[in-house]
């Protein structure tokens, strides 16, 4: 077991977490410039050793992991892990001299990823964005009943106008989507208000009802938090009426005693 | 009554909400999906189907839940049963092969808000936005002030330029709307500018005061539900008074106690 | 004092102020629509009886206002008198022959603002957007330093264009105004990244800065109104530290008597 | 020390901050509008006196806080000193008449910051204005993850575009931040479409995840600083804990001497 503790010591050590953020750094940063200039010779050779060289120390990297727990089945426990674990595979398949040679190359920007594993505080705010998800998930549907009916209402008024932003139901859907960014929304109801001089109603109630019902999306996650915060002080609440519980309880006693002394004097 | 408990038993079934939610969603997916391709002759009798199966699945559901009630009036209490009765009771006029077939079409769509009522945490929401309208209306009213104001102003300083956006009162305050949504505001201001050098003050007041009463419109709405928190926390704090007082009471009593044990020894 | 008793009965009667609002609406709507139809000359008659019909009644509710005061002078004590009284006075100056007639016009238009003194609740969030300014002022000062440095940095580097979005001092500052609320902030841009390539620094960098203190003014206010609630929630902390602290004085008090009681036995 | 007593009572003194204030405010108003009116002979003398005295001035003010201090060096261990002294320098450097000249009038535009220095408020929010980056520092990484990823997916799909707005990963990432602020972005995509169809993924997911991460970037700060407050409550709880212990305690000791009277009696 001597050999797995000095891994267990490897894994944790902050060195070995700032040396895989350094390296994906470096690498992803490469990637980026790669696009700015002329890609020659040299740089593709320089190019090929860096993602033979990435790929070598992700691999031993995941290897002084999977060697350092208890068992290595244990690894894959860890829903990071296998995330981990599926970026570095991915980019091990050998695709480069097939037709997929493009899709393979595309696929290593997702190395980038690892720099959530490597820092717990963009693991805590991951976590924390998936945990709001459930308290928004009716408010999307009912944005979703939202933009189904103007769709196809959408779709029904304005199917003939020129710029074929109504075309078809999805269509109608992303030009509605549109119009919640604001997005020069009114270029599209000018367009139907020459159709339907009333249009202008299907837009503007459109854009009312879609901003009110986010408002209230907003407003029901920060009051969601609080409730969360306020249940914190309901312990505290719980602490100081059980204290006050006991208080009373002594004090039921002492008068018994109390009681008991005066029918003895 | 042996079968009226059935009835009751399938409305509050799982399995008979969930049924009908599917059905809404298959359903009002053809009618999107509908927009999207080529309408053949099959099409049209598979559509026609589905209609009917949908219109009467809806009305052996709507006969079930009025069934369930003590009395069948007691179904009309309800304002989402209202809304359900309303909603499947419009796609049953008979107006396939009137001039309004068209017309008749359309209303089907608004069978998708079924999902609301099918739906108890959707329910909830829309309880809640209702809720939020009352601690708005003033802001509103305070916003229609302001919109009437420029309106007016608007159509007075700009009523003859050649993009006939402040031709009248009502195409001022659209075009108020959008520059309350920022949407190409400044080709309206500068539009203005050419016939009054200084009307950027018009524009720049307008954006800063209506987006000024918006902002504490979102912060009044933020404040009033936190202070309904606070009302519950103000019970908290009651109980504990409470417990205080009683304690004081007890503390008087013993004292009395005690008195009498002196005045005795 | 009989008759001055009846005015104060009438002043703060609610049909009172419900038919000043009603009359205000009316007249108000009148005033809209016009801008919307040909005006002929049965209008006009009208138009000028309603006029001399408001202005009349007017006149007499701020009478009866000033009448039902103790004295006369207390009506101008009230800041929301001064404000009706001004409003009132404006429309009665005699401009309808002379040059200044259209200003006159339009001042009516103001008349719409005596909703707000109508309505308490209004006059409430009015009161409450004036105690936001003085929480918010410093922000506005940094603000202005901000559009200050950028405005001459941006005359200096862009006052050449075409556009001429940079020409002087003042209309840089409506340029940058038009970039905070990102109204084709990019055209701005990319004119500007002609001139000098690297200048979109100086426009993400404006973008960031601008709404980072925006962002902190909403937080700011929020968390201003908050500290508020928390101080009506001392007042409960303090209220329970008294009881505590009269029942830990009772509670010395009770030792005390039985240590005496001690003594005698 | 007389001397120096007096050089305190000065830089404390309300009039002097006040007259810092002033002159800044004149000056930078005068450097504003003179980019507003055609320069003459005449002006450029009197800005050059006005210069030369802001210059003194500025000299003199420092001087006298240097002066003011216990040790001069003491001057410099306050941040805010540190930043009047650079501004104060920088102006004094003589590129007037070499080629820098341009940017030696450019760096005056710096003194209106010494505002920050004479108002405490400004300060106090530029501290918290600092205070708030940590708290987002992880949350800007994670921007800067997203943004690279599309930022790289959007040069590999639409380098070729004719715009040219993906033609580098910089480039592509100056694009990719004015769709985050809504800036015709759908322009941006309906080109994409035209090369890839199916693209309006690609932007949608982007608007929604981006959208998404600064929404809760916002609720994270507020939910902080509301903990910060809850924080404060916890002395308060805390506060009250101790109280009621010592009841308990004073109550365990009233209860030994009760027993000990009624073992006595």
């Amino acid at each position: 077991m001597e050999f797995k503790a000095k891994l267990i010591n490897i894994r944790e050590a902050r060195w070995f977490s700032n040396l895989t953020t350094t390296i994906i750094i470096i690498y992803s940063s490469i990637l980026g410039l790669k696009t700015m200039m002329e890609v020659d010779g040299n740089l593709i050779i320089i190019m090929h050793i860096m993602d033979y060289f990435v790929t070598i120390y992700f691999l031993i990297e995941i290897a002084i992991k999977m060697a350092a727990e208890e068992k290595t089945s244990d690894f894959f426990k860890s829903g990071w892990n296998i995330f981990d674990f599926v970026i570095v595979i991915i980019t091990l398949i050998p695709l480069e001299n097939t037709t997929m040679a493009a899709v393979a190359r595309l696929l290593r920007i997702f190395r980038v990823l690892r720099l959530i594993t490597a820092r717990p505080g963009l693991k805590r705010i991951i976590d924390m964005l998936m945990g709001a998800i459930p308290s928004i998930v009716d408010i999307v549907i009912l944005m979703f009943i939202i933009f189904y009916i103007y769709a196809i209402l959408g779709n029904f008024l304005f199917a003939g106008v020129e710029s074929g932003l109504w075309e078809n139901f999805l269509i109608a859907m992303l030009t509605l989507f549109r119009i919640l960014t604001f997005e020069d929304w009114t270029d599209v109801m000018y367009e139907g208000m020459e159709v339907h001089p009333w249009s202008w109603i299907y837009f503007v109630s459109f854009v009312i009802i879609a901003a009110f019902v986010f408002f209230n999306l907003f407003i029901a996650v920060i009051i969601g938090e609080m409730e969360k915060l306020r249940d914190e002080d309901d312990t505290e609440h719980e602490e100081e009426m059980e204290k006050l519980d006991t208080i009373l309880a002594k004090m039921d006693e002492l008068k018994e005693e109390i009681a008991e002394l005066k029918s003895k004097s």
